[in-house]
């Protein structure tokens, strides 16, 4: 029988390795992925779609699981999701909680600031060599 | 016995009364109060004036615990921090991760979107009856 908190740590995984299949298998139809400065996202497809598209452009993922406790169904992590992009890394500090039912998670909530993904990202993404005149 | 779990309510519940005496008085002296968008904030005295600071426009704070889960000394909560400022409700959706140490919360993080507060923020203390040209 695997836990709630192991069905966890085995999407976090999947989603370093970028098994991107894999991972959306232990998402129930209904699933609600909710990143908190957005709109959630419902359904497999729908995450999957997200999933692709921000993990894309990253050569590397390492989403390091700080700190963990799980309370029934619900699972709660402190994360630093780290994205290598153009040979930097971004370093995004994340609260994560889930909810697992009949094995599968079904709601996956991630507390974050946009501005720090959004700061870090733009950098990575501005031309070399672009200096101020 | 009082629980971490059951310090780390307390605290809330002081935070929302404004009993801000009180809720320092829960703190170790080496707290670092770590809001993930900006720099930790490290002891009670200065943890003090930041609490001062960000409550004092709210007329009512109500900060709701949606869930929550203990692990050993580590408290974890998922809430939904509510200030009414000029009668207006700003909602701030937040995961929080508390350490308590000899019966003294000696680590609190906050997850949360900046943008989130300062969009609802502005809108606030915009003057009334400011409309497009």
């Amino acid at each position: 029988m695997t836990t709630p908190l192991e069905i966890v740590r085995q999407f976090i995984n999947l989603i370093e390795t970028k098994e991107i299949d894999l991972a959306l298998a232990l998402l129930d139809p209904n699933i609600s992925y909710e990143n908190m400065p957005t709109k959630p996202v419902v359904g497999i497809d729908n995450v999957g779609r997200v999933l692709t598209g921000f993990l894309g452009p990253a050569s590397q993922v390492d989403w390091r699981i700080i700190s963990e406790c799980a309370a029934g169904d619900t699972v709660y992590n402190e994360r630093l999701d780290r994205f290598m992009i153009n040979g930097v890394w971004l370093d995004l500090p994340i609260a994560g909680v889930f909810k697992v039912a009949g094995g599968k998670i079904i709601l996956w909530r991630d507390y974050f600031d946009m501005g720090t993904y959004m700061t870090q990202f733009s950098k990575i993404m501005k031309p070399s060599g672009d200096e101020p005149a």
